[in-house]
């Protein structure tokens, strides 16, 4: 019998009428002949709600603290799903991530998970039970409570697909699936029926909603099909999977763009081994994500460095850099404030010629200026002016018909 | 150094500004040069809410996922009050009961302790820190968590001094601590400084508030000292403790009345033996609490029995009744749905005569006629008419000298 893993999230188990429906697609699947795993987050609210009740008390909680607090948001849903099943007329059994020995590290709030006993889920399963697991949640080695961090419940879902070697994992949100692009910016864009996990990642890391870089990343780890789907209809919606052959003859499946960055530049910085390893190791201490990395020289003893970072990290990053300007020996640091990536992804890139060039061209028509650009193997980033930002995204997604099915675009 | 427990109920958490009240109470004990253990119950009406949650979804919610439901309560409280002490500079850690492995028997909604690792509680206590308990629930063999029912919290709290060998067990509620009678009712009612565990036991049973049954059981058999106080002042409260020789010096010690009892007589059954127990096991298999059972002979052949149950079990127990009134050859059955029990309650009974007396001319002065008498050897309980309980009450506690500290009291 197959294992089939669905996936709510917070806004599909929000009030009593939802979590019915999403525990009558459970019985659906059950009832198809399936073994069911359901996931399921906090309702709604309930997180933010638990959050503000704990700043409350302590504006800077012990995380150990945080994570036995807000893990409650979970196991509540899970045994209100269960009740729901239940009246319904079908068998099931609710666990925290601690029953199902949902074993992590001990990093409270941003935990990893490290293994999973399978054993207990498929003992339930084989009982004829749906089992509902607490999302985002897991226990260390001494039975602490540990949260996952951002897309907790997704990587829960994920991972226990992998572990009990499901058919697939279908996560459950409010859109249909993954898009071409932002359908908010670019009216015309489509959604996709499949997608390779290293596209997804790309995406992911490039600001796309939907899905978790670390969900996705442990669905390529561990091949396991990850369907992205609307709780609210019935619509197929993006199967995210293994790279097929056929995959590289789309030259790009989706575009993004990020707003709010900033560019620091450090001008003339001495050319000497480690002074790189410097610069990022006190940004890292620093907590700041550095994005896209330009080390160009400029003569025998000098290179320019500069990187991205959010906005919301510039001025910790400021200060990062300003403690190391003189171990550097650099010249003048320069900061931009008003910039915005866009970026095209696909795994065709590797194999067609001139996407580059389509993309510089889109935007030179649209007479955007490009101020730097990054690339890797399957992905091209613009720095623009922020104002032109969505404009970019729109010449981009229309140079590379994003608003077309794969099938009916002109290969470029 | 001693170890404290300090139990905290429901409304002694219910927002922040209670529970920093709380906090500082356990880092005040701390700073005394105490090791401190916390309990806290589920903050206010978060309980009722989570009930209220899952009937929307199923009328009848399997027991386990409605274990697993309530239980966040407590859980979140703990974890909030160590952030709490934690932001007023002590440090503190919060455990749920499977956390420090509080195990229990399987019945959920109702289960029992059966062990507690102290140990893990005893390392942190070593370390400095507050520990603070979720009370109320536990887990079984299989790691399904459990909860105590009614109670539930002060049995933990009880339970956790036992198993830590703490020198004390501080309740705090509402209320300054027990006292001699309802004091909505006689309004002279005093504070008890002190009461054996057997009067606490009878007073409980008999539906006074404060304390439940399960938690005074276990201090009694654990020889534990509880200290019920008001979490809002600094009074010193009532000690529940060990009998010692002075206090059969006090007569009575407090005095309750049970409203809303039924009483169903069962006149002219058969006198054979078995009988009794066929009519008390079809009660137990109907869930009914069958109160001042009293059996009369009446001939060499027929016996008269009849029992008091609570008006919400009436109906359960006129239909346990039935089915069995033709094995008994009963003649016929009378119920009275009309009926009070007043008792008085006392170690001091077991030497001093003329306490029964001193009840029953109290009554009669009061022109309240008594439908029957039952006692313990340290109870006295009177059915009277509903109408005339309040009244009844109050008769009794003017007779001894409920209005005054033990000490002022003329000795009846």
């Amino acid at each position: 019998m197959a294992i089939i893993v669905q996936k709510f999230g917070g806004t599909s188990v929000a009030n009593a009428e939802k979590i019915q429906r999403a525990a009558g697609r459970a019985i659906r699947a059950a009832e198809s002949g399936n073994q069911v795993v359901v996931v399921a987050s906090a309702r709604g609210k309930q997180t933010d709600q638990l959050i503000a009740d704990a700043l409350e008390l302590n504006p800077n909680p012990p995380k150990r603290e945080m994570d036995q607090l807000i893990s409650t948001g979970e196991q509540q849903s899970v045994s209100l799903m269960a009740m729901a099943i239940h009246a319904m007329g079908h068998d099931a059994i609710s666990f925290t991530g601690g029953q199902i020995r949902m074993m992590t590290d001990s990093v409270h709030t941003k935990a990893h998970i490290v293994s999973i006993d399978a054993e207990r889920i498929h003992r339930q399963l084989e009982r004829g039970r749906i089992v509902i697991v607490a999302g985002f949640q897991g226990i260390d080695e001494d039975e602490n409570i540990t949260t996952l961090g951002r897309g907790g419940s997704d990587t829960t879902a994920v991972a226990l697909a992998a572990a009990l070697k499901a058919k697939e994992c279908e996560i459950y949100t409010d859109v249909d699936g993954i898009y071409t692009t932002d359908p908010r910016i670019f009216e015309g864009a489509v959604k996709l029926d499949k997608i390779s996990y290293d596209e997804m990642l790309e995406l992911a890391s490039l600001g796309a909603g939907v899905m978790h870089i670390r969900a996705v990343g442990f669905g390529k780890k561990y091949d396991v099909d990850i369907h992205v789907r609307n709780s609210g209809n019935e619509t197929k919606g993006t199967l995210i999977t293994h790279e097929v052959p056929q995959m590289e003859g789309v030259v790009v499946s989706g575009a993004t763009v990020q707003k709010d960055m900033a560019k620091i530049s450090l001008v003339g910085v001495d050319n000497v081994p480690g002074n790189a390893a410097n610069v990022f190791s006190h940004l890292a201490a620093a907590k700041v994500v550095v994005n896209d990395i330009i080390q160009t020289e400029v003569s025998d003893q000098k290179a320019n460095l500069s990187f991205m970072v959010a906005i919301s990290d510039l001025e910790s990053a400021k200060s990062a850099v300003s403690e190391i300007e003189d171990d550097l020996n650099c010249e003048s640091v320069f900061v931009r404030d008003d910039i915005a990536m866009v970026s095209a992804v696909g795994v065709g890139m590797r194999t067609h010629y001139g996407v580059a060039e389509t993309m510089f061209s889109a935007l030179a028509k649209a007479k955007i200026n490009i101020d730097s650009i990054t690339t890797s193997e399957i992905r091209i980033s613009c720095a623009v002016d922020k104002d032109q930002a969505e404009e970019a995204l729109r010449a981009v997604c229309v140079a590379f018909e994003l608003d077309k099915p794969a099938a009916e675009r002109t290969q470029t």
